[in-house]
């Protein structure tokens, strides 16, 4: 195993908890290699700090995998793999659903892998060289203690680019050409593993979804980026009076009509349109609502274009409050990893003094549960969530 | 009316929303206006802000009550606690609770004003000289709207002395003798709003207790400060296998005690200790716990004794997470003002590093919803919750 050493004083972030380790924290390190590896990592004052992945082609050069050198085989993935199940069949028993985040990435202790869980067939993503050396032991894993009927390699993500990872889709195990049906307590969904957002459905917005419930009995309810229809069917479980929802994607509304059919459910209207667009058009009719959901698509994958980000948020944002009833609700996320929580709150409070409204805060969240955070590493929370009452 | 002028800049935080002004961010103002009286407040450019309560006493001057010059009278105080009202009653619906805050000061534009509603009784706290005028005309507004059974005045809060208003509990309508039993959702509780804590009773918790019900079906649960049984209840409610709660208060254990009963659940060992040291005897005796609920009183009142506090929430925190069996849950909280988020929940991090244990964070929440938040006041969220999952 080859060694890495940091700079003076570079230890500390990893000793607080945090598993990366940046190029520019390095000294210089041997040339040969190999991309994906596993090495030790060493203080200036040669302490030995456990050892970790390494990428010379990534801004994270280094991930944490361990404090004792160790083998980084099926043993090791079968512990931290079957540690993550534990944990979320105790947080998810079977009688409330069939799927879910079996391993988020660092936050279970596994650096750049994603695996998800729907029903008995699996979704895996890599972010990092190193994690890509193993799929086929972590597959090895899988099917020694789930006995998957499928398994699909969706790396689609343009952020393997930062670790010099191709993109491709694959088929691992089986063949999953047909529908996925998962089911979140009330709630039945048909899942496309192959073809479906990221990787195939967004477990992260789960309770969120259900937040809204109480807030749709009886309401007028606008679901802007409706997507799969998540937000929208859950407005219509809540007994929403009528409900609104737009997105560009034919595809994600014929997913949204047909999870809407399967659960006997009624989204009255689905339109596609552009949604920055049709909130302009609607504000301009003065059309308001008991409740508007507002969940798009992350729109800064980078820190070089927050501020186009800042700008676009406080837009939909001041829209959508206009948009709400006196006395109604506004329910709004983000999932842009470089907008933090604090700035994404101040945002919509802006957007409200613009809007001439009063905003009350009422609910908070991040992601789901599966998908946990690490105070140690603010990097694993980037879904913002939030409820206001607007009046 | 009198008017107070700002110094050059001051205006920015009240433009943005804030609702206070400092002593030391005012003009010299005039000798003679009285304590608690309405004023006008102007920029340094003589540019109208608004009018508010002022009083000379406080370090917090002035509190903001409108943009426009009106009168601060029945109507008014009518419209803000309807308006409060309308709120609550869409969050809380009859079928799910007898029992809310009504007026959560500031966060419903009426400074320094809580009242709380058990059933039909009112309990009433004032924490500004402004709003002490008022009081009669309060509860008109109640008598008018509510037609209340009791109203008691509550107003034993040490932070009067930062008003100069001195500390009383007064009678102001009924005879509230009785327990006033309230429901929410599926647990009831006796409450004595006349020696309870506080108001009578912790409504801000409400839905934090109903968040640790998943967590606690079979296991065994402690249950640290357990106070009126809030939280022990909700896990008796959630299929505990064996409840174990301490507290210092004889008279807490007793409410607690009477509320499992009229609840027919059970807490199955009500400890009356000092909740420091008999954690310390637990960790002593390797104790270990499926669920632990932590759950300390104030640890500091003033930003003076910050340091005592980090040092004591990162001590229990630390003692807490140790009595956590291995891929079991801790549930943790802080009422502290002076102790951020941010900040409470790197101290559960470190408290974690000096035990030697995993924390992995999956729910993050404040007060209830009928204390709400003001994003422009950072001031009106106190209540740090969060749950962990430990390995």
């Amino acid at each position: 195993m080859e060694s890495i050493y940091l700079n003076k004083n570079e230890e500390r972030r990893l000793l607080n908890g945090h598993q990366w380790i940046f190029s520019n924290e390095l000294k210089s390190v041997p040339k040969d290699i190999e991309k994906g590896s596993v090495v030790k990592v060493f203080s200036a004052q040669n302490k030995f700090l456990g050892i970790g992945f390494y990428n010379p082609h990534s801004l994270i050069s280094f991930r944490f995998l361990s404090k004792r050198e160790t083998h980084i085989d099926q043993l090791f993935f079968e512990s931290r793999i079957l540690r993550a199940r534990d944990f979320r069949e105790k947080i998810y028993p079977k009688s409330t659903t069939n799927a879910y985040r079996l391993v988020h990435a660092e936050s279970d202790f596994l650096p750049g892998l994603i695996i998800d869980k729907f029903d008995n067939s699996f979704s895996i993503q890599t972010f990092s060289a190193g994690m890509e050396n193993h799929i086929q032991t972590i597959c090895d894993v899988l099917i020694a203690h789930f006995s998957p009927e499928n398994i699909v390699l969706r790396n689609e993500s343009q952020l393997r680019e930062l670790e010099n990872l191709p993109q491709e889709k694959k088929v691992l195990l089986g063949n999953p050409t047909d529908l996925i049906r998962i089911y979140d307590t009330e709630i039945q969904y048909d899942i496309d593993i192959l073809n479906g957002h990221k990787t195939g459905f967004f477990l992260d917005q789960r309770e969120n979804r259900k937040r809204i419930r109480p807030f749709a009995q009886d309401a007028h309810v606008l679901d802007i980026f409706t997507s799969d229809g998540g937000f929208s069917l859950n407005a219509a479980y809540g007994k929403a009076k009528e409900i609104l929802a737009v997105d560009i994607s034919e595809e994600a509304l014929k997913r949204a009509h047909h999870n809407a059919e399967i659960n006997q459910l009624k989204i009255e209207n689905l339109i596609k349109e552009d949604a920055f667009s049709f909130i302009e058009k609607l504000e301009h009719e003065e059309r308001k609502f008991d409740l508007v959901i507002l969940d798009p698509p992350s729109l800064t994958k980078s820190k070089k274009t927050v501020s186009t980000a800042i700008h676009a948020y406080k837009k939909l944002n001041r829209s959508a409050i206009k948009l709400v009833k006196k006395g109604g609700f506004l329910a709004t996320a983000s999932c842009s990893h470089h907008v933090g929580e604090d700035l994404f709150l101040s945002i919509v409070q802006k957007a409200a003094n613009d809007a001439h409204r009063k905003v009350q805060l009422i609910e908070r969240a991040a992601q789901a549960p599966d998908h946990p955070v690490l105070i140690s590493m603010p990097e694993t929370q980037y879904l913002k969530f939030a409820i206001f009452h607007v009046s």
